[in-house]
């Protein structure tokens, strides 16, 4: 790496240190954001050219120089230098190679400052909208699993304890609302990132003659960042697209957790596809739930990058300073791991078998009839306190004797209280006891099938935002 | 505290441990929730009877009874057991003292784990809507200050560097910008919490024939929340809020370092009001910036508010689990910590004395005309990279001979550059270059006013908003 | 609150903003830390008067003063004033209620800031012993189990998939080990709290004649802080202890995320004393684990506060800031709850009991002597990735056909590989696996005994530590 | 990637799904460790054929392919293949390759979870050494630093203000004090990692009689890790690496904060050599201290892989989990951006220039002799708190009419209080005030010098170490 002079070497007499050089570098980091740079670039230089700052055999000289950067970087034939210090850096310094001094005037009005907050921002629009597209897909496979298995019972737990028979429908769409948060945190990201900074130079504007709604319509942004200082040292868009990918990765993280528990030999709910489980170098009988373990174990590493932003920025003063060059990597590890592991999942679920039968088998274990027991007292009007007190002592005795609740006969119940009606037995039932959960977002078939029309009409929203933004 | 039977004490024959009761106890934390859980149950037991599932008369003994309650705990009447173990207990159990066994209904088609998630939603939009306030009157201070010191100039920092000069009031404005979107944050966070979980009972939803919509539009829910087990184990909207908290504080952290920066002899942009400052038990001339420096430091607290909360959750199974407990806690931690600092730098930015004089003198150092020296070339004609290169040259010989660039001539300019215009010396003069900066966004004097026209608009939007909202 | 005149007033000529002035008052916080306020002013009074600083009489009339004040905590007799900011002022104003103007010479040579450190020092060093005692017991409670149940056999799972059968013991003593490692980080937590830092005054140390080692002597430190300016700004000792607690926190997750495993229907590993579990308001059934839950919860909160701290203290310059006044809470809140998750486990590890026979039965599934397998073909020269291929295929046809490896004939295995020697069948023997981990740490019986001696070993030192300490 | 069978393929009858393969290879992180894969695998062999597992000429034949192995690697002519999932597999594929299947008895007695755990705490006391090293380093310049200026004053500051003058080695000599705690941790997580794994296989031991204690000698290890289960699950040495690393990079933060406060124009008591700091691309005049305000950010990067490691083990059950992968890049992460931060902040310190004639006349302002003032009271009789109120108020007048303490006669301070003596006057001079902190750890210039020799010997004591360990 050649310690050549540097753009800014003016005031300088001595190069910069070979490992500072190194260590300062955001190339390594900032090279991805290699198309977002000639693409603003490109914006910015057309512009200056209608507003008379930069002649038109200028500009055109100089789209061309990007156009075909733009190209060699593709192909993969650009050479990256590390002394270039970033990528901005790079694209200028090759530009000049190719166009001569004249692509010294792409940086008219402007600084680098604002150049790699456009750059960021449009990259995060971009994440944004892969990360919405994967969870959207997500999506999908859940309410395609929901509906394949309609009907299929198992048992809900609170606190890993058998509480009461749901539909396996009604559980997997719990995960498609999760998810439909999350893609409407990720649309708020996108929403954070889509106001264009450029102009704002330095930190203070520029005295040239600029259009900055030209760039902004250009580069299809929404709006123009309001304040220059601001422009350049804001950064919550990429905090905001961190969070969600945090807040995402820990619902993967639940979805996982009981995929884990499912395709314990203990549970035996599910079985994962040979595709999307691995073995054991030393035990040959192990089948690993990999994909789920990993997804899990990676929420870790996105909540570290949250973290990390924000005690990068805690107590900078205004405007730019070097240490948010820190800035992109969290938020671009934070949103590839989750897309990755959207689409890791997304396999996984979508392979998966799951074993219906062992699941309504389980559902009559655990005495999760208990509640309907009660309820059918508090609804023949014993308060339900009284209910309650009454059928955990139902429980309690069962439990000691071995026998489940459907074991009972009326005359046992009744000599726990004699205000248990004819129909008791009923209640028993444990397609009943689902069927009978009929309020609005209970688990009762019906409800469960509104509930399945409703996701559609989410996920139709979804589909038709990501078919109308900019990526 | 007494070893009384517990409401769900049916099935278990020994007490619960003294000291587990004491470790399990959300009493201590969620009695301030104690309106909205009396406000819950009111609409609860109204909808119960106008479905005909409880009688009338029943429903108007315990609406009576809670409002008793409601008044006693207000009046601070009301004893608080930590043997009730949580808010809802305590209410409930004073309610069964209060109108005998009839008060058990109540609890009929509803668990613990909707009305805490009902609890904590009333609660969250509630501490959004007074986080929303403290923002805005941050804000309107803010932009008080700024319409105040029109036309003050002061130095803009890039890595505390002196860079370019820009008036106060932008550098003000920059902060009310954030705290837009702070303040939208939170709204989203408010809209988060705005979902009814009532209804979903433990998990599965309830046989009995209620109406979620009825209780919803009692309590001014703006939906009510689709899926049952989503509804109980969903903490998105106590995330969503400590999010805006904790980004919110990042931004006070960065306001809060430059008054810290501001108020230190060496900058001395600005002095403290007595009332907002305090001084050393050893040291008797010590005026420390306090207020500043706690709400820097307590941008930490809220961080790590944060991090417990996604920790907390990560890898739970669904659908409610006791490591929930530890949710609220975090979540109004993060927002009594943001809406004190709010308050606290409020009056703090209100009552401070800028000192433009010592502003206007510290913007004649620091070279920060050399941007514009190296415009003025460019805009003649010279490539930008060259002219920053040769302003560089002339800022080291300056800086050597301790001479500014406002003492320099014509003629030595133009011995660095024949390119040098006539009318550079007029470049280099601070109020020129303030008022150059026209670009949108940029500091010049009419571009700050029409900002400030902007940051009323959004200021009377936010109000608005906070006019019409349930909180 | 009175707004008198602070002990700093001298150069303000306004009161305190009466909101600020709860703002910034850390008395609820610190107050906790009144006898180790009292213990340190009685050192220095002494170390004053033995220097000739302050009279004899002055001296004496100071220290009977504390020690009423001390006495007065105690009993709750004294009344705190949210007016004096925090214990430090507290204590010196009731001191010169008491004596007269005297007690204001308890101040010499003394600042807040060094006091502060001081306090809190010796605070935490009582902290990390009270940690190491409920660490220790735990350890003691964990050992008990496992030697009570020596002999009984587990599935040891890897990926929550069985692998190999263990000795529960072991299992139990694993846990044993990493509380080793939690006593040994809060034992440094506690070295690195044993520097006494007064004498440093407010930053630069006093010019009157002290005696630091005296004082460090007289309250049980092991040296004296070696530089004024570290001595006011270091936290690391609450760091060190905050961290230890983040860890421990991981590991009783870690026990407790399983005794959750455990005690639900489908592992039926163990079941939890009625007095270490709760029932449900509405599901007459459920048993729930909720101080596991609560515990693998909190976590969360002492893992926000480890980052707090971190936060709090990034990039503060030299020597003592206001933003330090939130290191207390989060230390004190970190080593609370570890206290208290310490004695809960402790408690419900001691009162569960294991089902070892449901244990036993569940080692037989899961193909755990496959390895085993695998390894007689390689005893018997076969290289291991052959032997593990082979075996890997008996598994799937076994899986298939529902049968265990127990199930095979020596024929069958025969069929799949020639190599199985005729002893191969007393492989699969469930004791004999266990039995055959004879390498060192393995969980054959022998070495597991061993171990046993060695935790005595281990749980012995830490006794010793305890006993000399100073807490 | 070719699908090919992989080492655990015998019971799946499908490939790894493609994507699936790329998510879930740990190769790219974990191909940094090969030497210690090498290493390890080597002195394991030599175990196995001392112990008669595998016959000598086997053993041979398989070091051999190791040593070629790791030549070829050292070399850059070794092909990895992500297909290969991890280093250990990638190695021992390779060495079947080159040695034939003998080579697949490396593997006995020997499981992926016990390996990945030995090269982890190998390549852990590397790290630590390593850092340990540049920790040293950069004590050693600060101590070089601090001798050099011995006699400089500066001012002191608490909340930013200036609070009483020090000499500036007491300033240096306080980070030497922190960065050797930094040490001293990085020590502890050296020890932490000093245990053996190997042995443990999967997780309960192996029946192959195996001489773990020989392997810890062949390795260096000063100890064999007591349990097998704990030995494949514990990752405390890598959290306790990245602890240390955390709480590092806070110091290093504030001490680069400082030194972008000291290298601002408004403090201007240091400049950075040219070499050390860089400019603006479009601000001719800017030289920023990127390096310290680069180390600051970065230790959000660090703050963010703690918790990222602490969130990834949270609740997870015993003894390996895929989620446990996650490890190795957040703590090596830490340890390379300390490294590096380490080693540029001392290229930093060392060559930057200390302005100490403008240190000096920043010390005559601020009032910074009020407490020697208030002392001079104290010593001659009066209660501090008096002192204090007069001293206050002495302070308060001279602001207003724009004085200093210096410019104060005799009989002006008598005005203010008869006590003052006739020697009052030298209470006031700077270099005075700063001698007369004669205190142990006072900033007094024999205190210092005593400091500097204790430092001395502190670091002698850590260079013996390093000499001493096994890196």
């Amino acid at each position: 790496m050649a310690q050549e002079k540097k753009a800014w070497g003016g005031r300088f007499d001595k190069p910069l240190d070979g490992f500072i050089e190194e260590f300062g570098a955001s190339l390594p980091i900032d090279r991805r954001m290699w198309e977002e740079d000639v693409r603003g670039s490109i914006a910015h230089v057309r512009m200056l050219a209608a507003q008379g700052i930069v002649g038109a055999e200028d500009a055109s000289r100089i789209e061309d120089g990007l156009d075909a950067i733009g190209c060699a970087i593709r192909d993969d034939s650009f050479v990256f230098d590390l002394g270039d210090e970033d990528i901005h850096m790079s694209i200028e310094r090759a530009l000049i190679d190719k166009v001569g001094a004249v692509g010294g005037k792409l940086h008219t009005a402007r600084s680098r400052n604002d150049q790699v907050a456009l750059d960021a921002r449009m990259h995060s629009r971009s994440a944004a909208v892969s990360l919405a597209r994967a969870c959207l897909a997500l999506q999908g496979t859940l309410l395609a699993r929901a509906e394949e298995h309609l009907g299929a019972v198992m048992p809900g737990y609170t606190h890993l304890q058998k509480a009461q028979p749901v539909l396996l429908s009604h559980h997997l769409l719990a995960y498609v609302w999760m998810l439909a948060r999350d893609f409407s945190r990720v649309r708020h990201a996108y929403d954070a990132a889509d106001a264009m900074p450029l102009g704002a130079a330095a930190l203070a504007g520029t005295p040239f003659p600029i259009d900055r709604a030209a760039v902004a319509s250009t580069l299809g942004f929404a709006s123009v960042v309001p304040n220059s200082m601001d422009a350049v040292s804001d950064r919550d868009f990429l905090l905001d697209l961190t969070y969600a990918c945090a807040l995402a990765m820990v619902h993967l993280s639940r979805l996982c957790e009981e995929i884990v528990l499912w395709s314990s030999e203990e549970f035996g709910f599910v079985s994962l596809d040979d595709a999307y489980a691995t073995g054991s170098s030393i035990m040959p009988q192990k089948k690993n739930p990999d994909v789920a373990e990993l997804t899990r174990g990676k929420t870790g590493r996105v909540v570290g990058d949250l973290t990390a932003l924000l005690v990068t920025l805690k107590a900078l003063p205004l405007a730019y300073n070097k240490d948010m060059q820190e800035d992109k990597e969290a938020a671009f590890d934070a949103s590839d791991t989750l897309r990755d592991c959207l689409r890791a999942v997304r396999g996984m679920v979508e392979t998966m078998t799951f074993d219906v039968s062992r699941m309504r088998s389980a559902s009559l274990g655990g005495f999760m009839a208990a509640t309907d027991l009660a309820d059918h007292l508090a609804a023949r009007g014993m308060p339900f306190r009284e209910a309650h007190e009454i059928v955990g002592g139902v429980v309690l005795a069962c439990e000691r004797e071995g026998r489940t609740l459907q074991d009972l006969t009326l005359e046992e119940l009744r000599a726990a209280s004699p205000a248990f009606g004819d129909d008791v037995l009923s209640a028993l039932d444990i397609d009943a006891v689902v069927a009978r959960r009929t309020s609005e977002g209970g688990t009762g078939h019906d409800r469960v099938r509104e509930q399945i029309d409703a996701v559609r009409g989410v996920l139709r929203l979804e589909a038709e935002w990501l078919d109308g933004v900019t990526g």
